[in-house]
């Protein structure tokens, strides 16, 4: 048995649409057309509800400024807040990557939300003639508008979810950073040793990196929020009634309670994807710090006996299939490879946006797949990093701090006492025999007294330098 | 109802596992902490059936050399043959993104592939003692040898479909040199008139340009070909029986019909990840040349009045939701967005490359997701565009014509008869004036007659130049 | 004859330095040691003037704070000043891309100012008794906090000129959109026939579009204006007297005339970056534009007669050495490559901040180098293409005006009169015929009056479309 | 007093050039339009040398097929070779990013040639009646063939050097690997102490893994040895006499030594820079192995107290400002920024090849000077690395072995005698308590006599394993 079908046309001839699809014609040619990922629109739920949106208060400003039937408004409203609501998900089928710069998932939208509407008039499905997909529902828009804007506010929103996990996983750093604040180990630069800190520091210092990394997404929701509606097809604004542009940005803000503000220059914004460029500048940005925080969190737990092993992460699965014992820095290796995945979206996302032409980026799909999952997998990952790993982070007191006494390193503090050819020397010596730097700098050459050395080489002093000479 | 479980125990604790499952404890470990892409291993069946390929491959030769059980090997050999058939394929649900450089693919593999081997024996799901993930089914084997050798494997098959794919699109652009032989048109470089040349030419050097692909791709997949089994953890072969390596690479060349190698220096091999650099080096390549193609196509369909207007792409759907008749090179720019994605993906696979460290390189998984990935689009971007565009190209023969015979590019042709200098001169002054060449050249300054112009400008010689003077 | 030397000696042991050189033993090593670019520091000379600029903040808060002989401080400002004049820039010849963090750049400025300082003292180079590289010239500092910080001072200055310089492009585009303001052209949208528009609103995009640009330089130079002074080795401020910090950061506010703020947490903002990041994000940004608007142009101006030809770019050069009178868009060519290489910028930075480890980023060396040269090429980009090809454009005023008449794009503009499926109609009859959308609408189907399409089809209302039902 | 000058002129006027200069009005215009780089063409010596060998090779051939006068031809020949041994370096001038596709660079090398002929037959510069730089010089000729087959033959020398370069570079770290043979160390995955191995072993494996990219970069050669010579302006080749590409080609082998071949489809020739990309990929594998290797020299040197201290990088320059005694490891740190650099110029090369329009690629002048400098830079990385660093690394060989003996690593080779299970059971105990394997395994649990443990832990079976049940 072959599911029922109704007919729809387009201009360029008619097709069968399963009946109980919501989608129409347009949309079955895109599926036909585009087979990519096999990833559809519906699984960014946001994208979804925010194309609603968009609809919604082109249909409302449409109604107040006398272009569109009030009755038919009002149904369009109504199919909109279902749609937004996520009771049509399952409707939004198009594959992510996709051609037309959109239109497709523009038009999907249009036919959903026209039968929806149909059916809440009491028509059935595909009776164009009373909610037409083109006319009624895209009325006063074209994709070039109306996607973008929908772009911009599900990214606009999905922001707010990535920014609240990342502020948890810079809060949780914190958090170590106050429990090792009396941790003494030894501080590295170019993987060799040089003076000796607080591990409570350098765990703050993961929290302050990351911290910073708010301020940049509040930047990008910024530039994220300024909107092309009443552009249409290329900024002139053909086809919208006197007014159109302003108030239905209004809407808009009222809509989804963003601060979403119209661009000043339609024609420019209409192509410009210079605030996705700057997005994924951010969100790249976020995943070189998280790996190099990665890329520090496991050395600092290497070994355990062949290696720095300052700190322990938590043992969350056997590390080996041949190994036995052996437990890996599973969670720091998986953000590391994630944050290479955002590193690699943002060259796709950079190529797309460099390939825009004249009046249009056609290619704003597939940078709209490259921000949607590197939000996600971010997300994902700040998460992860966060639960399995940092709150579960321990220190090997003792042995990180035994590190630091049995170090050359020490000899630094000795330098605005001794000066820097002396200490050298004295450094040079140790390397070269094993001694200790107290051995050689009290006993050996008696350059300063062991007062001195108590007094310059106190815990406090060492974990937090005081000057003294 | 809670699904009833069965417990399970690693080094690190006990867990229940669904009774239904066929993976295990570690398998389960997993899945709880890794949730970054949602994209499950089973996403890519050739993998798992490469997994299968490689237990198989060990059964057989941990028998043959006497270290495993003969009756446990053989039923392990015969779960195996079920995994590589597609059976359990909904059992590999780890993320295509984890940490542990793959131990949980592995261990999944292992875990499984002792399940079903146990019912074979008639024993429970979990009864290991009779069929041990690690101790029998990870025989002589670590993660380390094990999964990359699977993940070459599947990459090995995977390609040979792309190639397929890529070569049909090859031949299709072939096949549109030869229709349009004789179409002439004018040729263009840095955007501006050149000189002429056939429209079949140009379809020909699409051809030309990526058959020299299916070279590239035949050169990866020599150099994925090269196997590390037998390496074990680090590439000592600790604990694997002597005469190992040899042999099971020797079995997983007949079990897999593949010219599998077995690497020379095995320490190397185990962290090595430059063929996968190369392999998507290649990939990349390719992207960038249907790219390339792919804005070709888009600029020689430009207009339909306000463009080059060349050919003609297959109309596949309403190309705008305002502009009416419009029709979108929609299949091309699909083609330009997967190409960005696959030279973004080239970043993640560099980035993850550059972070091995010491003897292993922990970020094969990541590779893995990308490479499986761009295989994937591109065969999809490729098939795509020959059924739903190259062989649906038509071409404006008269207008193509008639740019040529207006143009000034045609002064070329004179310049062995008449000098540089002086068709310069003609050109500058047909660019200025608006004049054609001829009468400048003709019937102005008398520079030639209009037999000898006859005898240059023949059709032929337009299309494919002789040499005159 | 050989050049006479004196012997200079650190912990390594002893060299011969020539007796002209004002660099010393370190710097010498630094010689021998790193020849990759053959490009030394000199070649940026306002990273010269920042070392400079950083050593006498230095000196001056070390005589404050009572650590440094206020003699020698003085000397060390005096010989400080000479240096950031500029007469001692061939002395700091150490290649741009080196190992160690910094240390040879910032030893090289040590030496070369202890040096100056020595002679105008009445002493002799390499005297180090009286004014010493590191006891005296460095003091209270380390590479680790000196380097970036005068990195970033001169980071902040060389934007400036940018800045300016990117500004005047902008504004000459802007010009040109005054210029061509009743300018009537075909709207492109996918390189297909959009709906008509005015060549002035689109070179005024460009304008805008650019002048975003100007914002996320002054967000950069914010971020950039971050320092670390006073953190010595590691953010621990070990061998700095107390409010050494704060103090020297006051000084360099002075002394550059920049808005210099000192870090919050000194242990992150000594391996921290992000700002480099940030600034790189934003090059490519701007590059990426470029690349576009070059793009573009090259678009507009193809043919002359096989192309669009909408514009003329200035002819600079003849274009081919063997097709007589061609001239090509040679400088948005050189543009689009450019921007091709402060891309490949933005990846080399991405790597090298990705590779910070624990306390420091050893890597800035190739970020500066990087980010240095990205700034040059792009301001050398922006002027060249203001000053040898934007003043200079001109339009093809009738020939853009005809293409739009003759244009199916227009049809849009009856959308709101007939919908969206009867103006779909015409258009397709129009393509498939040849004939324009006037005969088909008014003549063949009359369904608007000729007084009518009169009314909508006005040069004022094609170019700036005004609402009409 | 100012220069005098000469007049020259071309078709868009006239300009005064320095009567000494040997170049005329073309590359004059190009000094005057190009300023990006600031670094010239006489940079690459081998460019300007591959310049005269075309030009050379196309005069032979332009005699023997009559289009050349016989006495012209051999003028321009004895020109050719003068400037191909680097006399005339200092008059090429334009800038390494330039516009026009290179058709400066052709020009420069035209013009240079023509004038040293027209002396060498007793003319003036400028007198191009007797030896015109298009007429003659570019006889048979277009940039867009001319140029890239010389950008080819001076890749394909350039390899040369930097392949034998690599190749010393291998041939040290196996002669390390030979000297370490009997060295036993820690092998460690995931930073994690593994298995025992052999610190020849490791350093064998770097040898192994850059002779791999030997074979690589002989693939290159080989693609970029297809040369278009006769293609001329779009690959129809227009103007050239019949015969003239196979017979130039030829002439070509013979004058560079270098096995040539013409490309089967010229016209795909002229724009695809596949090979170009292919090269770059090659380039960029190397890097990232290169950088991998460092970052383990690195690694495997941290320390000296508070890493890993394996080994020791010779002491190059003292490591600090204020860290006395602190010796970095600036050689690995420059070659991994050179690295980065690589890494960058290969998005750099990518961007350009997929600019490619129409019939040719304008971005090759970024392409040849992205491949140039890398080529350059990894050169010199690879001597400095062998000279300043491999060759004089030494082994602690009793602080390796001894982590070796404190490790729980070791348990691994008691997995065929105690199973997994039993094994992972120990490591834990160890791990936990900080006992040693042999304690847990031998004397509490009995799991092993001590003559078994002694018979299992040799040195020999430690370093290189032997099974043992």
């Amino acid at each position: 048995m072959t599911e029922p079908t109704r007919l729809e046309h387009d201009f360029l001839g008619e097709m069968p649409i399963p009946a109980s699809a919501y989608y129409g014609i347009q949309t079955l040619r895109a599926l036909e057309n585009f087979h990519i990922t096999g990833i559809p629109i519906k699984a960014e739920p946001l994208f979804v509800q925010a194309l609603a949106y968009v609809k919604k208060g082109a249909a409302l400003t449409n109604k107040e400024l006398g272009v569109l039937d009030p009755a038919i408004a009002d149904y369009i409203g109504q199919a909109c807040d279902r749609v937004a609501g996520g009771e049509f998900d399952d409707q939004f089928l198009t594959d992510m990557i996709q051609g037309g710069a959109g239109t497709s998932v523009n038009m999907n939208a249009n036919e959903v939300i026209a039968n929806v509407a149909l059916e809440l008039m009491g028509h059935h499905k595909g009776e164009y003639q009373y909610c037409h997909p083109n006319n009624h529902v895209n009325c006063s828009q074209s994709t070039n508008d109306a996607y973008p804007t929908a772009f911009r506010i599900a990214l606009n929103n999905k922001l707010v979810g990535y920014r609240d996990t990342l502020r948890e996983l810079a809060d949780a750093f914190a958090a170590k950073g106050e429990e090792f604040r009396n941790v003494l180990k030894m501080g590295r630069t170019q993987l060799q040793d040089a003076v000796p800190m607080s591990m409570g520091d350098e765990f703050h210092a993961f929290a302050t990196n990351l911290r910073e990394e708010l301020l940049r997404i509040d930047d990008s929701r910024r530039l994220i929020a300024e909107i092309n509606m009443g552009a249409t097809a290329i900024g002139t604004g053909v086809n919208t009634p006197p007014g159109y542009a302003g108030l239905v940005t209004k809407h808009l803000r009222q809509i989804t309670g963003l601060d979403l503000s119209l661009a000043g220059d339609l024609i420019e914004a209409t192509y410009d994807t210079g605030a996705y460029v700057q997005l994924s500048g951010v969100l790249k940005r976020t995943a070189v710090k998280l790996s190099k925080i990665c890329n520090d969190l496991r050395l600092l737990s290497s070994g355990p006996r062949c290696g720095i092993n300052e700190i322990n992460l938590p043992a969350l699965q056997p590390g080996s299939s041949i190994m036995p014992g052996k437990v890996n820095p599973v969670i720091p290796e998986v953000v590391n490879q994630t944050a290479f995945y955002v590193i690699g979206a943002d060259t796709t996302v950079t190529m797309a946006a460099e390939a825009g032409q004249l009046q249009l980026n056609v290619m704003e799909p597939v940078i709209s797949f490259a921000l949607f999952t590197s939000i996600s997998y971010l997300t994902n990952a700040c998460r992860t990093l966060r639960e399995k790993c940092v709150v579960g982070i321990t220190a090997n007191v003792e042995h990180a701090a035994n590190l630091v006494y049995n170090s050359i390193g020490i000899v630094t503090q000795l330098n605005p006492v001794l000066g820097y050819e002396a200490s050298a020397s004295i450094a040079k010596e140790a390397l070269a025999t094993g001694k200790s730097v107290h051995d050689i700098a009290v006993t050996e050459r008696q350059l300063l007294t062991q007062a001195k050395w108590d007094e310059i080489f106190t815990f406090e002093n060492l974990i937090r330098p005081v000057f003294m000479q």
